[in-house]
């Protein structure tokens, strides 16, 4: 078996030019149709290879794999197997769905019973995810809120070009692609001088990130350097880190961003593989001043993913009011895990980190309503005539993602969010 | 079956004067002994009993757990039937073991079964923690941290007196008394002027705190009043919250403590239920300014629980250097509950809340190296005639809490940790 999936490969499943899901990408997630519980499944085109089904007919021995790691409500279990033994996974199921391969397009039956249509499928929430981080590592974001908030000449803290700076957030809440969003509810302190109100958040606003998974760490006590932070990442997803931006500023000082944040973070549903992203790693920025040792890495460790941030009023047409880049990112994922293990912290598997706001160097390129309105005092025009300097109940905000190199697109699918009124 | 334990009762169970365990807590655990797998126990006196030999006896028939509920690993699935379930489960463990009751004490055989002595018990970690959330809740403890970091007459911050303040802490690296803890390493900013450096953390301390564990909770997008938080919250237990100062110093502006703080946290092995609480209730503070209406709250919410930090370097004796009082909390559970939710954020069943360092008006109060010590200005003088600011390596923290009215002690048994020096 190759340990890679050449660019020239084709799969017997029809998958139409522009494709998030081509042979060379499969993603894992978690879906069920019918009546039938749910499993574990891999997108190609636009349908679901079964792995439930692929393991029962016997497709899937002499792996290491079980019937319940795909008999499942998450991926975890078949993720605490590690890189490897999910790499050969990944690869057995493109040998079975390459054009090449007789095994399983020559038998109509089985195929018939493999492949779901991913119209007639709903997609679950892929990783019962135990700890989430959220880092702010994108320095066009972080010089930008700084610049709004505190000081333009010097926006960015001391601390940021020395460390990935990250915080916890809340695993609870976060929830999948097409779960509508309340309006969250909280103190606020419109009034410098007047005492703090309760009411429905007025500033809400999305964060366009990338978050990883990972796989089972190190024991506590012990760290994972850059070099080996490839092998404990499954793999990446859109992620919308919601944020309500008048009830974060009268409550992160001095321990962070609590309720601000912690009422809904949004995930795209398929989980790309780090192998799947490989072929589109690029160098990171030049980091000035040098960092520390426990930071350097070697090679190519950021990735160009092409992302995308679409708004649509209720029952109006969608407006793309964001342009950026995975490839922005000052920090990339080796260097946060690394620091985040560097103390001892252990990791698990099925821990999200996100990536923090993904904003570039153009105003078109920022990932947040905050940036793109600049607090407020540019508001952005929409198609219907409307304007937004933050978001209003009915407006859905759509997040996508992909790769692109010649004709080969390995793409995330997107994450959409209806937000609802408050309760 | 009664509502409540009678203080007057006793149990056939011989409890010693003074112990922690009277037949008044019934505090629940997770145990193994001999070659037997983790299973679910209630302490009493210095016997634990075992509630899956209990079960599989038949004398919890009629309540709605199964065995898989006590054949656990955590308390989490047991806790899942929700406050009046695990209520009647505590109730049916008071009634056989109340002395005036002959059910199970007069059956010798099932006795031997099912009382096990906690010397020959390894106790593990109690509860699979989901989400953890660290509050920040003594009003002295804030008032010190601000008046040595920041402004001595304006040591609270703006929004202290308003909102119970808390922030996201890492699940993974909780662990039990006897864990020892690893100095951490990380970045530090010894020199104002100079780039930060790397290596093991100068400033070591602990944090004494009390955490609470949750039952289920709401759906996301619902919220959990003060008078509704009662029946949401299973237990409590010690918290030591260890503390890197120096590292924390660093990286905690603008999003809040993260390395600081995720290398581990440690806790007490029994969960002692609300319910054994309540008799020790009192009223709290005057909040003034008036809090919000949604922070509102009825009836005495505070507890009187006495506590007390012990420190002993490697071989030596211990030295007694914090007495301190949950009682001194300016916020209360139910009011951290209420605040938590009050956005919609949805909570979980073991999702574990930390009260923040409790620290009291007198500097023997203080709930902290750096507090005692005065941030290293007044080092604590120990029986052997060394000295602390911070802690050293093979300095064990023990945390001890027990409520006590008239005859009646309630207590937490303790939280032991050792420090090992860093890798």
């Amino acid at each position: 078996m190759s340990t890679t999936i050449s660019n020239s490969a084709q799969s017997w499943v029809s998958v139409d030019k522009g494709s998030d899901f081509p042979i060379q990408n499969l993603p894992f997630g978690i879906f069920k149709y019918g009546e039938k519980p749910p499993r574990v499944g891999v997108a190609i085109g636009d349908k679901i290879v079964d792995l439930l089904q692929l393991y029962s007919l016997g497709y899937l021995n002499n792996l290491s794999f079980s019937k319940t790691d795909f008999a499942n409500m998450y991926l975890n279990d078949m993720m605490s197997h590690g890189k490897e033994a999910c790499r050969g996974l990944r690869l057995r199921i493109y040998e079975l769905l390459n054009k090449d391969n007789n095994e399983l397009q020559s038998n109509a039956n089985h195929v018939n019973n493999i492949l779901v249509n991913q119209s007639d499928a709903t997609m679950l929430l892929p990783v019962q995810v135990g700890d989430y981080t959220d880092f702010y590592s994108s320095r066009e974001h972080a010089t930008n809120v700084g610049t709004m908030f505190r000081d333009p000449d010097n926006a960015l803290l001391p601390n940021w070009l020395h460390i990935p700076v990250g915080y916890h957030g809340r695993a609870s809440s976060i929830i999948l692609s097409g779960e509508p969003v309340r309006r969250p509810k909280g103190q606020q302190k419109p009034n410098e001088d007047e005492p703090p109100v309760f009411g429905p958040c007025k500033l809400l606003d999305f964060e366009l990130e990338m978050a990883f998974v990972t796989f089972n760490g190190k024991p506590l006590g012990e760290s994972i350097s850059t070099k080996e932070a490839d092998d404990y990442i499954f793999g990446m997803c859109l992620f919308n880190d919601w944020s309500a931006r008048d009830i974060q500023k009268w409550e992160y000082v001095p321990l962070g961003p609590f309720l601000a944040k912690n009422f809904a973070s949004s995930i795209s549903p398929w989980i790309v593989t780090l192998d799947a992203l490989d072929q589109f790693r690029i160098p990171g920025p030049t980091q000035e001043p040098k960092v520390l040792p426990y930071l350097e890495y070697e090679g190519n460790k950021h990735i160009d993913i092409k992302l995308e941030v679409g708004l649509t009023p209720e029952g109006g047409e969608e407006n793309i009011i964001s342009k950026s880049n995975y490839k922005h990112m000052y920090w990339n994922m080796n260097q946060q895990l690394a620091h985040h293990t560097v103390n001892g912290c252990n990791i698990k598997c099925g821990d999200m980190m996100a990536s923090g706001t993904i904003s570039g160097p153009n105003p078109e390129n920022y990932g947040s309503m905050l940036e793109l309105s600049w607090k407020g005092t540019k508001p952005l025009k929409l198609k219907d005539g409307s304007e937004r300097k933050f978001l209003q109940d009915g407006d859905t905000v759509v997040m996508r993602g992909y790769c692109q190199k010649d004709d080969i697109r390995v793409g995330f699918g997107q994450v959409s969010t209806k937000i609802l009124p408050a309760n």
